[in-house]
């Protein structure tokens, strides 16, 4: 395999040596609607604090950090959420953020940044994740990680990372794996039998016990060439219009490069390749993953008080039990109420059945307009 | 019966005689736990908007307003309140608000505001009002006033204004009414048979059914001089007390006044007096009567949207029934939620089981300490 030595390689000389041709495509953007009202139209879940006091791009870029230097970590976005970007990650170079002229879902962001990182080092191997999620082990993370590069590295694969169900969860999409490919040393790794939609309980419920099914927690890692060649004949108009995108960037000519992307086909990389291609290969997640969809999820992954809440800021709170009560400033006090999501920003007050988390966009939506 | 003009009389000329020898004496004070995040010690609930725009005590001074000019109304209060009383009440000389040195319940303060006015007009007729209840009928609480006023002025009545039970209300004491004494054409007036106290639910729903039970809604008329000699006779030691008092305070030695009003019975008027006398007559109110004793009651005093809910400020709602929802400023947003009160203030944001609003205290006291 070639390795080539950049300017950028910064770290220790092992680490520089291991992750010389390893790029993190961090994917930022969102509307910010299940998460007012800390999260906003222009300052949406990734670039907020939910889960802790850093945001959640701020974790997830840590995360990369451990593995590659700050220089081949990219972070896709859209323009207006640039300003909040670069607030929550002051020290990544103006370079490392690449501007979506809109967002058109997964499959043309991560098709501009693999053109990207190819014309860089056609060796490039790209680790695609979201900007977004909450992965409280970072060194079980990173392991994994690496072990996916590896098997990215030395094949023509598209690998993923599916995540054991801790429950029958109904909100995700599910991979069924196929026949176990690794050799006996190496870490698990599946062939992939199919994506599976979003379930209904029962199903869900079937799928936890089968053993063989894993949450879809959209982590790839595929070497760019890999994923562009995919691309080409799994959806040859994305990879065509990218091209044309590219050349009208390299010409200056702006308008026109935003032209072509409002065109491209707006499709998840999960739906547009992933289902479709033959050379997936999945390995099984080590780690605590959750994708922190609702306020309500965070009763799963923050600790909890003795009487079952999740509590920041200032708040007191008598025969309260199972909410989640964070505050920025104003002190909180609460009497007698149960399954409550309670949230107070300078921008509103959200008070929210548990149960009922999904439909804060409609909230925010209605705000908005405004 | 003697009238009296005095150089403060203003208004027109008829409102002059009929007013002449009227004061209001209205008790404001208490230490604004119950309405918590808006009240606070400092700032009471007759100091605060809770049913609309204009707080309690500005209401309450508006229909007194109608009976008599603003210089016979005075307003008894602490010390520390004064500011926030001033704040509500501008146009209000400083001599009309009467200083408490410290809060002993209500036979203290009826006293001290009956001896002042007796040393001003020995004919004086007192309206003594708590200065937090809601009262929407103006003219009828007017009506029923001057009515009041007229009965107490031609004899040696201690009157008070009873409320005809609306509901099995345990929170409230009742006034059980003996013979009818009004002359035909007279407003109704009734002696009273005894004062009883909050009654348990199967009670209450019997006063309810009996017609012969009315709330005590803490109203009452007298000539001051009346009031005084049923102190005499039934707290002696009050009323020496309260000789000694404005003995001191008439020799410019305010700290011994202090202590004495310190040491005087703390004993409300109702338990110390109205109780024990003989001379008491009742009238019964022909308007609507709230005491606005806790947020729920909101739910009872003002117009609710076509989902149930009280609404105040910047609100957005989805799904919620049976709600008061009262903001300053921030908007509050609530989704899937019923039977709650939900009050943000820049002191702080209260989400209150509608049942559990007695109990706000228990927040207010423990913020207080903090």
């Amino acid at each position: 395999m070639k390795r080539k030595e950049t300017a950028a390689g910064k770290g220790t000389s092992r680490k520089r040596r291991a992750s010389d041709n390893t790029y993190f495509v961090i994917m930022a953007g969102g509307k910010g609607e299940r998460f007012w009202p800390q999260s906003t139209g222009l300052v949406p879940k990734p670039f907020v604090s939910i889960t802790g006091k850093k945001t959640l791009i701020e974790l997830t870029v840590e995360r990369a950090r451990r593995i590659v230097p700050l220089d081949h970590i990219f972070v896709v976005l859209g323009r207006e959420h640039l300003p909040a970007a670069k607030k929550c990650l002051p020290r990544l170079s103006h370079g490392n953020f690449i501007i979506e002229p809109i967002g058109r879902d997964t499959a043309p962001c991560v098709g501009l940044a693999a053109m990207m990182l190819y014309g860089r080092d056609p060796d490039a191997v790209m680790v695609v994740l979201p900007s977004d999620h909450y992965v409280p082990d970072s060194t079980a993370f990173s392991r994994c990680i690496r072990e996916t590069v590896k098997v990215a590295r030395r094949g023509n694969h598209l690998v993923t990372i599916g995540v054991p169900p801790a429950r029958p969860e109904t909100g995700y999409g599910y991979i069924k794996t196929g026949r176990k490919i690794s050799a006996p040393r190496d870490a698990d790794c599946f062939e992939v039998a199919r994506y599976v939609e979003k379930p209904n309980l029962p199903k869900a419920r079937r799928y936890l016990r089968d053993g063989n099914y894993f949450w879809n927690a959209g982590i790839f890692v595929w070497r760019a060439r890999v994923l562009l060649e995919g691309l080409k004949y799994h959806m040859p108009d994305l990879h065509s219009g990218l091209l044309r995108f590219q050349k009208a960037l390299a010409a200056g000519d702006k308008d026109t490069a935003d032209a072509i992307f409002a065109r491209l086909p707006r499709l998840s990389i999960d739906y547009g390749l992933m289902e479709k291609a033959k050379n997936v290969l999945m390995l099984p997640a080590p780690f605590t993953w959750d994708d922190v969809g609702t306020w309500t999820s965070l009763l799963r992954v923050l600790p909890r008080d003795t009487t079952g809440n999740v509590l920041r800021g200032k708040t007191f709170s008598i025969d309260t039990t199972n909410c989640v009560i964070l505050t920025d400033a104003t002190p909180v006090a609460t009497l007698g109420v149960s399954d409550l999501v309670i949230v107070a920003s300078k921008n509103g007050i959200l008070i929210c059945n548990a149960s009922r988390a999904q439909d804060v966009r409609q909230i925010a939506k209605a705000l908005g307009k405004k």
